[in-house]
């Protein structure tokens, strides 16, 4: 049962698709207060309660023991005591003596404190004091959700092709280096659907563009990988790099298309292109607009995009750089002091994503200025719902492969998102697990991690644990940091074990498709925490290192290096399944406590008793994959 | 059986004791070559085998899959993807189908590729050609172990109230600050025995000096405070504020006792006080020198101490600020440009610890101009050898605390380490935890992490935790940074949680000293892998959450945030012990897997069959303890 709460005016976000009635705010069920501006309320908890939700987020599946902001962030550097990732995702749901959601809708920041100040207690702090709060109560955790998802709408479904192997690396900078990429997974015979293009595939990495010296025909290029069976995914970037005669930039420039700043000029600001307008996609005629560019790309054959720096990443502004230099020179010549000194590095360090910078946008709603830090989560939304509207207009639904770096909720309707530039750091193999049941609980399906890690350099041990996570994740994909080491299979040594790998992928994806569909049909998750299934069970309701996977496994990744096994806990008996490459083996267990034997070229997966999955022959392509074909286990 | 291999002159670094007669490098048994003037072995691996050492060291207790520096750095970051700390312990071990160990006595960089480019081959770049290499075989890993210990010489031992609880702070900056510590300790009826001086006691950061402003009667305050049963920690930094008039560092200007340049001038870099000069500490008279400073610190009654920022740390040098600074006027007026826009940046991140900043400093060793590079991590050991040889000489042995952040191998001869600043993160704990028998192998036995994390805000669960662990390190110290969320025990929520797991290392101390004592007798580890006691066991192998204390015992620290539990590994029958504060539980356990209940105020603990260890009653001090008040467990 869901209740909506109005207070004031909320902006239109778009994330809720059905429609409520608005109760006021006064009713509310929860203690709560005006301070400052912000509305802030608050819940105690029991002991054992679980908090969940928050989705693209830092830290556990369980959100207690700490504070979150719900601030779309460009920060690369994942740990522990970070607030916020690329995402806003602003419902969560308490479990335990009392369940319930709450879906706080609402563009601007929300402080979540859970159980951080108050071991027992979760304070909420919204940024203003125009929004919906939907409460939704009466129900288990996974009704909860549904009840949820079905009030915020289907989640978007990507073509088929999408859910094989696919390799990415900032950057593949000309058709050479992409042709050495399949050459080598063919020469491997690892399977492969999809290569990357970052940044440098643009002229000045300028949206909408291919630099026709390192892809000379890219028409006929993209042609001859689609007939090899490979699909070449461009990146888009938010900003347009402010150049004469660069048309997307004039055209933007001349009907007022960019964010202003408070005397109405455009605001500038500096990221990969240097100098950028960043489009008001707040705008549905913006949308339109930058919607509408995506076809140079999708007229060449491209049917698949990854949308970047939608937070937005802002580098530098002219104004804060300079204001550094000038702080610079002011000091020059001058006697030196340990306070001066550390000033002036934070003033450079703190030039990037800077809030002043935030609060000097101003965006057009309805005809108003509305300034950025209104507005600031649902900005990269609203770039993924211009290339989504189009593509469903152009080419209709599930189509096109999309998906996003900054998201809201709503965004899931018309595309996927990545977890962000993350780390080749084992840690990060459980904090991609973390994230998928969290992601899912607000209807981001189709999603997965950097696997192998994005930033620094990866291990051969690493990569392949990791990919034996991501062979269960929708979005597979495989992506490195420019100056880092080479992370593409075929790189490392005995190559044999990454093939192993891939084409457990590849045998799995029918019912992966199958339940993925399933899941976006009746709004319901394709991961869960163990709690969900055994809701009784101690050991199950605080286990953060498995999961359960449609309603028929459970996964347990390897996350540590030298191993070869895993602790894993069963709430139940069930079957013990080891996939490798073309061989299958299974044993029965019971319920308990087991430490498993895991090789680096073997995927562990455990089958509830009374089910069965579906297993395929492993191909190069998922368009090889023969759905008929497939043998049941155990 | 120890050989010494030596080529060309190495520096003596005092590190090993025993005498040996030098053996050609050309007799080493393991392939190597000389590279652009770095002399680079290697030796291969078999799967399984493990490779341990490195000390103070990131990443796991099996050092395999990732490439070290011995290069000691101050950089608080200690994530997976570091190739260094602060110290450098060129010690390392193959464990397997061939077990040997190896010191590398030189006091420059060596890499140490373990298994990271290729995953069964280990290759050692030392950078440079004079050098001693001690190759240790015909052993088990303790054998091994305890020879190379009894080469370096025995470790230090402290005060026995050193092993008492420790709260510390950046900072506790005047008299009422430390005060308010111990009366929130005594009100919460929580043991202390020590509080510690972060930078803020001295007169602008100069050594060897206390701020009267904020400590009156200094002498008359420590006196006051050790009748409490408090000892004060005073912080001692490397670098010597450059001001006339205050007499340090006038006696060590004009006695030529700082580091130069190449033109023979002081080196100055900015540190904490502003610009310092470095003692020379390699120099045998900038030693008893600097040593005799402590004098003013122990007159008034302190009995320890903590040498930091010895690495040395270095925020920039005048140089390096001049060049950021021109560069900064150089672009001001001028057009953006990203390339641009990243060199400023970095270059204004990279001035602190910065290469060349290092290479423009000059020793003086037997006369002779050395560079820095050549000797950088012998540089802190030195600085604590000065104090160690000062307290030796006044006061004997073991009389004074004494810990370093900056150490080589042969330090731990004088004093102890900690591990330096590390962040309030539940991946810190089992960090901690790794590098214990890691120092241990390398003769550290006195040492411990900065519990509850240095860095960024702790939460109440991770103190517990985190101090769980702490009850058994030698060194307990609650340590947080400037601007975090206080940290001290009784400022948190139901500090009785707080009291049962410091009286729990209150009733282990006669045990824990004892273990110490005996350890250090008998070049001895207190910690050890489990692999060393269950050599044939595949799990205990590959355990790396577990470690073995003294000859009795097995712990098995709670590492994850919301968990009542824990996996733990019995490699043999034992009984767990559940402690916290004046109870104690115990059960019989089967070798095999378990997932045992551990509450945040409990420590769990394990005991070998037919072993036991003596437990006393709590106290509020070490001095009230009573030794002959022990009871046996189990």
């Amino acid at each position: 049962m869901i209740k909506k709460y109005t207070s004031g005016r909320p902006i239109n976000t778009q994330a809720v698709v059905e429609q409520f009635d608005s109760i006021s705010i006064k009713e509310l069920p929860f203690k709560n207060k005006i301070d400052n501006g912000k509305f802030i309320f608050e819940f105690d908890m029991s002991e054992d309660d679980i908090v969940y939700g928050l989705g693209e987020a830092p830290r556990g599946i369980n959100k207690r023991g700490w504070v979150y902001e719900s601030f779309c962030s460009d920060d690369p550097f994942h740990t522990e005591t970070k607030s916020s990732l690329y995402a806003a995702h602003n419902f969560i749901m308490l479990y335990g003596s009392n369940t319930f959601g709450i879906f706080i809708d609402f563009p601007a920041k929300i402080r979540w404190d859970i159980g951080y100040t108050s071991s027992n207690k979760t304070v909420v702090a919204i940024d203003g004091t125009d929004f919906d709060i939907y409460f939704i109560d009466n129900g288990t955790p996974i009704e909860i959700v549904k009840e949820f998802r079905k009030a915020i709408g289907t989640s978007y479904i990507p073509p088929f092709w999408a859910f094989g192997y696919q390799q990415s690396r900032w950057s593949y900078h000309n058709a050479a280096a992409v042709d050495a990429v399949i050459d080598g997974y063919n020469k491997a015979d690892i399977p492969l659907d999809s290569v990357y293009l970052d940044i440098d595939y643009m002229q000045c990495y300028k949206d909408f563009t291919v630099d026709e010296e390192k892809f000379p025909d890219f028409k006929k290029y993209v042609e001859e990988k689609r007939r090899q069976g490979i699909h070449l995914i461009p990146i888009i970037d938010a900003g347009v790099k402010k150049e004469d005669g660069y048309s997307v930039y004039e055209e933007g420039r001349d009907n007022g298309y960019f964010c202003k700043t408070e005397d109405g000029s455009d605001f500038e600001g500096g990221v990969w292109p240097g100098i950028v307008g960043f489009p008001d996609f707040l705008r549905e005629d913006v949308r339109e607009w930058f919607g509408s560019k995506y076809k140079v790309l999708t007229d060449c054959g491209i049917d698949g995009f990854w949308n970047d720096m939608n937070e937005p990443a802002i580098f530098y502004s002219e104004k804060g750089l300079e204001n550094a230099l000038n702080k610079a020179v002011d000091m020059k010549g001058k006697n030196l002091d340990l306070s001066k000194f550390f000033e002036l590095k934070d003033t450079f360090l703190g030039l990037s994503n800077n809030a002043e910078d935030y609060s000097s946008i101003y965006h057009t709603i309805d005809g108003r200025q509305v300034c950025h830090d209104k507005v600031h989560n649902i900005y990269g939304a609203n770039m993924t719902k211009a290339a989504g509207e189009y593509f469903e207009k152009e080419f209709g639904k599930g189509k096109i492969l999309m998906f996003s770096r900054a998201s809201y909720i709503g965004a899931h309707r018309s595309s996927g998102i990545w977890f962000g530039d993350n780390h080749s750091w084992w840690s990060h193999i459980l904090l991609n697990l973390k994230m998928l049941p969290s992601a899912n609980m607000c209807g981001f399906l189709y999603c997965g991690a950097d696997l192998g890690g994005f930033n620094e350099n990866a291990t051969r041990d690493l990569v392949l644990r990791f990919l034996a996570l991501g062979v269960f994740t929708p979005l597979m994909r495989n992506h490195a940091a420019l100056g880092t080491r080479n992370q593409e299979c075929y790189n490392f040594e005995n190559c044999e074990d990454f093939k192993d790998i891939v084409q457990v992928r590849y045998r799995l994806i029918p019912y992966l498709y199958r339940i993925f569909c399933k899941a976006s049909e009746e709004n319901d998750m394709i991961f869960r925490p163990l709690s969900f299934d055994y809701p009784d069970d101690k050991i199950a309701r605080e286990c953060e290192t498995q999961l359960m996977l449609g309603d028929e496994c459970m996964i347990c990744p390897v996350y540590e290096q030298n191993v070869n096994g895993q602790y894993v806990y069963l709430p139940e008996d069930m079957t013990f399944v080891k996939l490798s490459g073309t061989n299958v083996s299974t044993e029965e267990m019971k319920k308990g406590v087991h430490y498993i034997d895991v090789r680096l070229n073997e995927v562990p997966l455990f089958i509830k008793q009374g089910k069965q999955i579906e297993l395929c022959s492993p191909a190069l392509r998922t368009s090889f994959l023969n759905a008929e074909d497939c043998i049941m286990i155990p």
